[in-house]
């Protein structure tokens, strides 16, 4: 029945969100002396709230976003050597080598015999194109989709482009709100494989309740097996 | 001959170094105790050049870039405030309004009855995306194409997809380094459309001699006129 699965990137093929948890431990650190480590955190997300609308997803607004909540964290006390400090840690996540989950670079060439595969992700187009370079799985994806947000249009959008019927669809990722919900909503299958770390920003409270195509995994490793009762 | 036009957006069909422009001009200001203006624009270019291989180009890049410069240039002395000032125009500029070229709302839905359009962009996926939203123009292109770079081999993957033969496309931009000559030199037509103003990084020093499907115009209004001697 499911002929095309489409792969969510960060956090499903390679990790990401640890690359967040150790600059937000960094950051906490910086900001010690000023404020204890929930308030950095909540100051730090509102200031990410607020811009997301004008920066989108990924790594610059984030690092802009962390420079903003320090200068107001430190009531305009911050040093250049620190918003410097903040800078370089928004570099080296950039720079940060792609590291592949377990399973992934045996089970995405298998998968790849026997369906057809698509990477649809969201976020930095250029970060995100480098990545998938860097990664060595871009020759098994029949294409990549860098979308800047993904919901229900922009699924329709995408499966339209390619010629996908939803019964035959599958999407694959660690995200409720972006990987599985849209496309359970539009009637296609959705995996959930979590991530030990949700970003709090794509978290959801409640699953609605009678979801036939919806399935969870522990372990991409478990996705061969699973595709044919989809 | 020609059936399908392709436009550059930034610079083609609406106002975008002229911002980035008033963005220098404060930063030099802002600086100005410190060093001289050229002094401030040698180093924060060097920086973003610098920068660019792990930022893409936008103006996030640009204004981490900013911040990054300002604290080399004050040896470590900038105020908080000062970044805060910095990272403020950044906002301003994502912020700032598309204001549309002179003749642009006339010639696109006037062209896009005769001819197929696609909007053929670089940059901020996030940012390119809401131009093109608040321009009016976007029901008048087929696609819109926002690359991360534009270069042969991204002009062909575009191209390719859309099933445009060459003989028949005409790109249309201000920048002859992103705009004509890499579609020149894939067999296309390339017409330039220069702004006052050209990114340094987007300087071209020589023109090849011969190239018989190149064109230069004033304005995007002389355009329907041209097209079918190209």
């Amino acid at each position: 029945m499911i002929r095309i699965i489409g792969f969510d990137a960060d956090d499903t093929l390679w990790h990401n969100e640890n690359i967040f948890a150790r600059a937000h431990e960094g950051y906490r650190r910086l900001l010690a002396r000023y404020h204890p480590a929930a308030e950095v955190d909540r100051v730090l997300f509102a200031t990410e709230m607020r811009n997301l609308p004008l920066y989108g997803y990924g790594i610059k607004g984030f690092t802009l976003s962390s420079v903003e909540a320090a200068i107001e964290l430190t009531g305009g006390e911050a040093s250049a050597q620190e918003i410097r400090e903040i800078i370089a840690t928004g570099r080296e996540m950039l720079a940060h080598p792609v590291e592949l989950l377990a399973g992934v670079a045996d089970v995405v060439p298998a998968l790849a015999r026997d369906y057809r595969l698509l990477l649809i992700t969201k976020g930095d187009l250029h970060h995100q194109e480098r990545k998938v370079a860097a990664s060595g799985l871009a020759g098994y994806f029949q294409a990549v989709e860098i979308l800047s947000e993904k919901d229900g249009p922009a699924y329709e959008r995408v499966l339209r482009r390619h010629g996908v019927a939803l019964a035959e669809f599958a999407m694959v990722g660690n995200s409720l709100k972006s990987d599985i919900l849209p496309v359970l909503q539009l009637g296609g299958a959705g995996v959930h494989v979590p991530y030990h770390i949700t970003w709090q920003h794509e978290h959801v409270e409640d699953m609605p309740g009678d979801l036939p195509r919806f399935r969870r995994i522990g372990s991409l490793a478990e996705l061969p097996a699973l595709l044919p009762h989809l």
